[in-house]
């Protein structure tokens, strides 16, 4: 069929599943056409394709409720509920969201991005919906990676207790964006190994009634009694300990078996989980076979060839002069370690994983356990590495607060993909970051011009003993500086003035002083000298250079890739203040206060008006009349 | 023996049982004693009496690493480390702090104040162990509340699969601080009945053996069958899923079963779990019989009356007015529910529960999912009420940025004992939330000057349908305002002037507005007239009233009893700034860059300089000479 005609997916309902497996096959080929050309997450969409067929087949969407965690796994639904025809557009500016998208389409009923929140808005759908008296069924798809993250344990225990009906499709993939670890990964992979099992409880229960004290007399043969043992050793009693009742596994490719066991849940009281087990990158075997997740988001690619098409860059990945600095230290430093919740491989720690397996502790995603864990670290009087993308560090927010921070702990927090982050769009941007960490006591917070500047962020972060600190970082390619052999320590506290200027001094941090540049050369041809300053030291502010500024009476802009409430353009404007001094001329660009939707960075910072021609008009009408000399 | 002059917990190496048992009654007659006239957590203390002299006995703190979670059960370890003799002090300015604290003793590792950090920390300071190489022991101990606490559960999942070496004491009093909830709570509940299986693991593997799979014949007996089956159905098999060995459970007050168990633990590789069950309040008769847990922190007390002296109050508590307010109208509004983590009776909620028993939600100690459920409800239509302390809504920040915020919901969230909290300290401050809120897109954030003015705002909270909506309240009872009958909404965005005045305005929010006032008076006596501003929406300002203060050219005075950096008196820099208003004379007064201890509200305002005095001589001096008229 043309998947572009599908307005809803009511034509489910006269499929047979001949017609469904055609369907699977239909969706696959598109995915994989229309992904070569725009990227975006191949691999788990690839893996649930059956499943979301199969979930719009028994279930009636809008009126039933899917729920998708993480959300970069709907976009089979997205095809099945009207959006096929805009594939083309995929994640770009404008275009269909990567994610699930209320204002894209009434199917999408709750909005996704970071993980383990679906088991949370299960239970608020489904406790809405038995205040309302209303019947419809709420359905959450969970990965068994983003099980792990302690908000979705906090719901499986809650739902547990409360038993309301609702169900639990847990996609397992056995490898989540990384290889997943944990605790519950073993469970799993217990249970998986059960399938011939899984009959074994009926005849658990004809033993139970064998049993004198059960009912009966005790089963004569010894094999129902070994059956009865392994099924309460291999089977979903972790679930059904929690109050779930625990289907499968069930083969996530096999439409038969999904329905069966879907149609069985659907009538069952209280909560049900439902183990799936699915091949991320399933029907197209360069993903199938892939190890590491590198097929899991994808730059455009080769379909035949099985390449991804990478832009070449000469100039190394922030990520990885991050990685390979610590790694480097760590050779003569045996107190560093590094911790990441499941971004071995997106901040790039393979290196130092292999050259120092017993330091690298991948938690899963666990940002909280991660934070103070690495504080637990510190307070014996190691180095421990933080590793967390900005975005993500926004769920250790208490754990800075309470754990690192207040008990001034020596920990390095690297903050990765911070600033606008492009095509994952407003649940991924690392926007938030400088003004939940400027206010934290004892928090010092950097950022380097570029990847040379960041090698040595990185050795002083390592040196410092005062408390925590923090570099964040952008994600993607540094700008093509020389890098420097030795590794020095920066001053904490100090900036450093990038290029010389009397008329107004531009003052930002990161890779957005080469927009600052670009700026100072626009105002130069208009006459006006702008000095520009590296405030590389977010917290604290270089006070010297502060009160030189103040001295002269120089006009200042501050530019920002973060959010502008509190942040670093607050923070220059507090010190000002407190200071005293009277002049008038501070401005502040940053992001506004607003979520930023998807698209390239540089169409954001032209939507949000952060470009160097923006800055640069910025500039010129802070500066008075008479100074001006063009 | 004089506790006072224990300086060591060596003297425990030479004590037996009896002397144990012994010492045992002489720390309760002190906990009883001592309490009565300090207040303090009482029952948690009671409780663990016997559990903390044994691990004093078999552990070597501070060598060996004790980790309390939440702390409050943290006296007795006080006690036996030498600091009996500070007990008259204790969560007394400048005294003893009520939770472990670094600076006070160096058997204090950790310091604790939220729930659930225990396990990160040991996992922490076991990883640091093992790359040292030394040998020490990391004891973490946990009630069964804290243990349903998302990152607890990300911790058990990790160590779990690390397999580290580590002990992990559950300490289950079958009652957290209210009465405990979650599936985890029933998996204990079938834990703690099993006592009289507690030896069928033996037995299981004795049966395994004579199956023949497993190497043998099938045991003859029934019973034996039936022990091993009920084992496998009753026991930890939760924990040992996880990875933990599993011992227990265990009366928490037999000084020999615990010696047995801990002393077995100690020698078991990999992390043991032993479930100790113990009563609250244990040896005072009041305490253990409180069902609501009232004798958990309490004021001072008559011992023999077994009566808290609570000081006279005429005016009702905040959270009061706040749950009687949201009671009241959800008898008109079946669309309104209330979430709240562990707190219905600390934010008074037993009122609403027990007209509404099926809209409360109380998901146990679990900010984040409250969090992301009550965004669930509220894609439903609904009128969710998320209930939690400032100091831990610091655990759902994620949540409030991604799931409230960005799908700007109609989530009312009532901030209960926002400002400095006292006795608890440093780490229950809610003084972060005025900073960490207002950065949030679509967030309106309130406080209202006093009791009556909180009616109506919980009323505005719950008419308002624009989005999330907070309002933050005091620890605390109202100032004695008189009580509307009729509740009114506050339009969004609007302050008022509470005294009118000339020559500076002094803004604050809340309560902090009658110190104010009374700074004002003291202006009035020295001849300068101060306005005083209600600006009870901290977010959005009141734009109109910005305008004639900025057009006036009076000098303004921001006061705030939460963090400067990014808090309000910024939102007002930051405002007048943008708006090229060129009046320099602005000035911030709040907490400073800096983690406030334990001590009442006044002795801490007094500390930080946020008396009415100390807001008259800063207005004082914000005065241009010409201007005063004294």
């Amino acid at each position: 069929m043309d998947l572009e005609k599908i307005d809803s997916p009511k034509f489910l309902k006269n499929y047979d599943t001949n017609e469904m497996t055609e369907l699977a096959e239909e969706v696959r080929s598109f995915l994989i056409n229309k992904l070569s050309e725009t990227g975006g997450h191949l691999g788990p969409n690839l893996g649930v394709v059956e499943l979301t067929i199969v979930l719009h087949k028994i279930f009636d969407s809008p009126k039933d409720k899917f729920i998708w965690d993480v959300g970069h796994q709907a976009y089979v639904h997205k095809i099945l509920t009207g959006r096929a025809s805009k594939f083309d557009t995929l994640r770009k500016y404008k275009g269909l969201c990567g994610f699930p998208k209320r204002n894209e389409s009434v199917h999408d009923v709750w909005e996704t991005g970071h993980s383990s929140t679906s088991l949370s808005a299960a239970m608020g759908m489904a406790a809405a919906r038995d205040m309302k008296g209303t019947d419809e069924s709420v359905v959450a798809v969970i990965g068994d990676g983003a099980l792990t993250g302690g908000m979705a344990l906090e719901a499986l225990n809650h739902i547990g207790h409360e038993q309301k009906d609702m169900l639990v499709i847990l996609n397992d993939n056995e490898m989540s964006i990384a290889p997943n670890v944990g605790a519950l990964h073993n469970v799993l992979g217990r249970l998986r190994t059960a399938g011939k099992y899984h009959k074994a409880k009926e005849e658990l229960e004809y033993l139970l009634k064998k049993i004198p004290a059960f009912g009966g007399a005790l089963a004569s043969t010894a094999e129902r009694v070994k059956d009865a043992l392994k099924y309460l050793l291999v089977s979903g009693i972790f679930f059904e300990e929690l109050g779930f009742t625990y289907l499968g596994p069930v083969d996530g490719h096999d439409i038969e078996a999904l329905m069966e066991n879907i149609k069985y849940a659907k009538k069952t009281k209280g909560p049900v989980l439902i183990h799936v087990l699915t091949k991320k990158g399933k029907g197209y075997h360069p993903a199938e076979n892939d190890e590491i997740g590198v097929w899991h988001g994808v730059s455009p690619y080769k379909i035949e060839a099985g390449e991804q098409i990478k832009p070449k860059v000469a100039a190394p990945g922030y990520s990885k002069v991050v990685s390979e600095t610590v790694r480097k230290l760590a050779e003569d430093d045996d107190r560093i370690s590094v911790i990441t919740p499941a971004m071995t491989v997106g901040s790039k720690w393979e290196g130092f994983e292999k050259q120092f397996p017993e330091r690298l502790f991948d938690v899963g995603i666990a940002e909280q356990h991660a934070t103070t864990m690495a504080a637990g670290l510190a307070t014996q009087e190691l180095k421990p590495v933080l590793s967390i993308y900005s975005t993500f560090l926004q769920r250790a927010y208490d754990q800075l607060v309470h754990d690192v921070c207040r008990q001034n702990l020596n920990v390095f927090i690297a903050i990765d993909r911070s600033g606008l982050v492009g095509a994952d769009g407003e649940t991924h941007q690392g926007v938030f970051d400088v003004s939940f960490l400027r206010h934290m006591p004892n928090m010092v917070l950097m950022m380097a011009k570029d990847e040379n500047e960041l090698q040595h962020m990185v050795y002083t972060s390592l040196q410092y003993n005062q408390g925590p600190i923090a570099v964040r970082y952008p994600r993607g390619n540094g700008i093509g500086a020389q890098m420097d052999k030795e590794l020095k320590e920066i001053p904490i506290g100090t900036w450093e003035v990038l290029r010389e200027g009397k008329d107004v001094a531009l003052l930002s941090f990161g890779p957005t002083l080469q927009d600052l540049l670009k700026a100072a050369e626009i105002l130069e041809k208009e006459g006006i000298s702008a000095r520009v300053i590296n405030a590389r030291f977010i917290k604290p502010l270089d006070e010297l250079m502060m009160a030189e500024l103040m001295e002269e009476g120089i006009p200042m802009l501050t530019v920002e890739e973060a959010i502008l409430q509190g942040g670093f353009g607050s923070a220059v404007l507090e010190y000002v203040n407190d200071s005293g001094y009277q002049h008038g001329t501070i401005q502040r660009m940053g992001i506004p206060d607003a979520y930023i939707e998807h698209g390239s960075v540089n169409e954001l910072l032209k939507e949000i008006g952060l470009t160097p021609n923006d800055i640069a008009a910025k500039a010129k009408k802070m500066i008075p009349a008479k100074q001006k000399r063009a």
